[in-house]
């Protein structure tokens, strides 16, 4: 059974973000079903710190359930850790939630009514860890009041219906600072609020928007990524193979006081896993 | 004469601190009166983005006046930027302000009272910046809130003895995490309410202490002043040469909304400075 992350454990939570069928070379893979492919660029993922595998499907508008279950499939066969099943699909869930071994995270829930009404229930079923994203039939969110407002909802709908909080993960939605100079202090506020909130629920996100339009779009991920920790951000979607990025996760970890005696870190350390 | 920093911008101020005699190269340097190799360390410093270059003869303890003054002189004939004077000796200050050029920053005062009533006349008729260590007399601080006290006594006595507050850089002096992994916690909570003082000072540290005693210095110092600058540190006191912690620096003034349409970031992008 896959060994899903220690939930005493403070540290950040990793989505490894690569297995999406929305980028060219996972689309060309999944198409010619190379396995091989899939599978190493899991198991690096997991080599490189990833608690959960990004699975993503969503390229495949007409089978998509299909090459979904695929994924889940071969990717088990080589990693332990359990997997984000991507989709905002119910079928498409439902199918990949019964090839899964051990509990999934399902990526993702939002406000929006018919999807929360589709997924909440597969959700509670599965016991499953569930990204919920901080977007409602408004739209998506634009100020931190925004983001906030359909936070709290989603934790009492949620709480409502059963889902554990601990459970969720939730997501205040990254814009790019090319768009808007405020969106990047909004981000931050937003994480620091929800996390004010103290619900219980983890907060994550896909980070690689903030930097969008940009150059050295790692470079600002790395930056984000150390400014939402220190305001209570303790997962995210991202590229695990950006050993800088992992990096710098590990060093925040302890400046924050979120890795007891540098123990993670050191190891990391020895391990030659920091640059 | 030197262009102190714009005091409209909101971009970090960087001292750079490598012309230091507690440094074996620096004091070899000093001793042999090995000009070319301050001055290359003063340009390469300068060019790298530092807005005050510190020079510090502090350990020559008999003649530091002497040796300080020389330091000055050198190093401003060939850098534009001002210097700050990194001593806490009233007479080797008086000599190194009367031959300095233009306007210095003073590094540093304390709140201990024979070192505060000593240099705050330097401060005020020189018109210096400041850096103002958040220590009395009661020694080293502990937690944010013995930071907090000192900090507001700081800006009280200064604002009293006729010093304009926005020359003030409060230091709340970094402690290693390897000693109590509260530190950096305490620190992070320290510079968040100071910022919310809402004073005119300035926030600065010298910060690579933060990460004493453990492996991978730099990392760590890179993860500190991004997670420093998301709580409200406007300038620290560091080695500008490394290039990772600088475009870092840059890449989080852009998210935090201190880099108006990321021209300063886009600059240095296209001048190869970041990575």
């Amino acid at each position: 059974l896959p060994d899903n992350s220690d939930p005493a454990s403070m540290k950040m939570i990793i989505i490894g973000e690569l297995i999406n069928s929305t980028r060219k070379a996972i689309k060309k893979a999944i198409d010619e079903q190379d396995v091989a492919y899939i599978q190493d660029l899991a198991l690096k993922q997991e080599e490189a710190g990833a608690d959960y595998i990004d699975v993503n499907a969503g390229a495949y508008v007409h089978d998509e359930a299909k090459h979904l279950v695929w994924l889940v499939e071969k990717v088990q066969e080589v990693v332990s850790k359990p997997l984000a099943l991507d989709s905002p699909d119910p079928k498409a869930l439902e199918a990949a939630l019964k090839v899964h071994k051990g509990i999934p995270m399902i990526n993702s829930i939002s406000a929006e009514k018919e999807r929360y009404k589709q997924l909440v229930p597969l959700v509670r079923e599965s016991g499953a860890q569930v990204v919920a994203l901080c977007m409602s039939d408004e739209g998506m969110p634009e100020t931190a009041d925004d983001r906030l407002e359909v936070a709290k909802r989603l934790l009492s709908d949620l709480d409502a219906d059963g889902i554990n909080l601990t459970n969720v993960f939730l997501d205040p939605l990254i814009k790019p600072v090319s768009v808007n100079g405020e969106y990047g202090p909004q981000a931050l506020d937003a994480i620091d609020r929800i996390a004010a909130l103290g619900s219980g629920a983890h907060i994550t996100s896909g980070l690689s928007n903030i930097s969008f339009g940009l150059p050295h779009r790692a470079l600002l991920n790395q930056a984000f990524i150390v400014l939402a920790m220190g305001r209570g951000m303790d997962s995210a979607i991202v590229d695990p193979l950006d050993k800088k990025k992992m990096s710098l996760v590990k060093a925040a970890e302890v400046i924050l006081n979120l890795d007891s005696y540098a123990m993670n870190y050191l190891k990391a350390s020895r391990a030659g896993k920091l640059i």
